[in-house]
């Protein structure tokens, strides 16, 4: 029997920990490395804090398994028992180009099942998390339930990279002529932490890896928002996956009029 | 002659206490008006704030112009004398939404010269400004000098709607195809800001009010940024105007390679 009470405490202490270190980090020079290509950025920090996650983990909860982006963790092939999934530095660009606007994210499942989910914008001190059934929270603030909205009415985050298309019926491009207005941050965690607080209607993007998704999918469907792919089927926890993220209603209608009318 | 260490000083002291009346106004219901349409919301704050401006000026500097977003201010049809250009709250649809990502944003001005800007992020309490030959600043912090960039290593601030277009030359997309990243803040004052302090290298409006730039354009020119319309022409402080703002070598770089190619 699993006590969540205490995984919530401990992760919130090693959260506030991580970011801490990382803000020590900006006074040394960065070691910026680049993994697949220009656009995605690796630094030592990402791969020193997931480390830093995976140590505590294995020290506490031995039998809990890890994937992480920077891969350090387990070779995660099921969702069975209890598996942590940790992205150490969402955003990873916005770090390295802005030091802000880029956040620790981690889902906390069982068999499948989102039991706890954070995403922290290091910065700002702010923590957006949910403990799975008994609510979701920015910082002390309890979230309340996300309610319906129009698409005219909607502000959406995506980016500005799906509007690069030749063709003529770019879902995407007609989203964007119908929304009242577009957002975009450069940080998936930071986009779904905005959903959660209303602050965004929805979030759209081509490709989410699970890291990108594992904390703020558990957040978001505490509160009644709708995460899906574009055929509005539930996202595999273990694969890279299209995302739509929106409130209810506006999801429905998002998935039915832009993404099925083929 | 002009004591411009005062009016910095009292500027500032009314930039403080009108950030507090706006996050004081949170806790009230928000009366949302439509201008143009529903893409142009005001609220009573803008007007409140704008008002409070033109009050403390015209008390304090009888002589000064005044030229503001909401109207309350002078009609100014020249740059003569001392003129203030106020936006009381840049990026109002965020202020809706997102009650967070607005700034108030003031670029004072002597016969047409910048002489003090100031762009305000109230939520955050920070606060971007420059004293014309004497610096640019975010809070105590001085900022260093803009350094060159190259295309391929920048990230620009442009919104999704610029790619809307049906023209198979549209240099935005050019742009964004060229580029490291793309974000889309929603409010001018704050990617000036972010352009300032290097978190974007760029950042392109397809159009802006004098009252979006006025401020931006005063820090970031002070530390070596360059601010023109699409033709690389000075901006015209009394009307709208395609903008771009870069970094020195990004800025005559984007201009030739993506709008004076034909």
């Amino acid at each position: 029997m699993i006590n969540w009470s205490n995984v919530d405490k401990v992760a919130k202490e090693w959260l506030k920990e991580a970011g801490k270190n990382i803000i020590a980090s900006f006074k040394t020079a960065l070691q910026i490395d680049t993994k697949a290509d220009a656009n995605d950025l690796v630094t030592n920090i990402d791969k020193e804090i997931e480390q830093y996650f995976i140590n505590r983990i294995r020290e506490t909860f031995p039998s809990h398994n890890i994937l992480g982006e920077e891969g350090f963790g387990d070779e995660v092939e099921s969702m069975d028992g209890v598996v942590w999934i940790i992205d150490p530095v969402d955003g990873t660009m916005n770090f390295v180009h802005q030091q802000r606007n880029f956040f620790i994210s981690i889902g906390i499942f069982e068999n499948g099942e989102g039991k706890l989910g954070y995403l922290y914008d290091v910065v700002h001190n702010e923590l957006y998390y949910a403990k799975s059934g008994e609510g979701a929270f920015w910082d002390e603030l309890r979230l309340p339930t996300l309610e319906k909205v129009e698409v005219s009415e909607a502000v959406i985050g995506l980016s500005a990279s799906l509007l690069i298309s030749s063709d003529p019926n770019n879902p995407f491009a007609s989203i964007v002529k119908d929304v009242r207005g577009t957002r975009s941050y450069g940080s998936a965690a930071l986009e779904f932490a905005y959903v959660a607080t209303g602050r965004l209607d929805a979030y759209i993007s081509k490709t989410l890896s699970p890291w990108d998704f594992a904390g703020g999918i558990i957040i978001v469907e505490e509160i009644g928002g709708v995460v899906t792919d574009f055929n509005g089927q539930p996202l595999n926890l273990l694969k890279k996956s299209p995302v739509i993220v929106a409130k209810p209603g506006l999801h429905e209608t998002l998935i039915k009029q832009y993404f099925q009318v083929n």
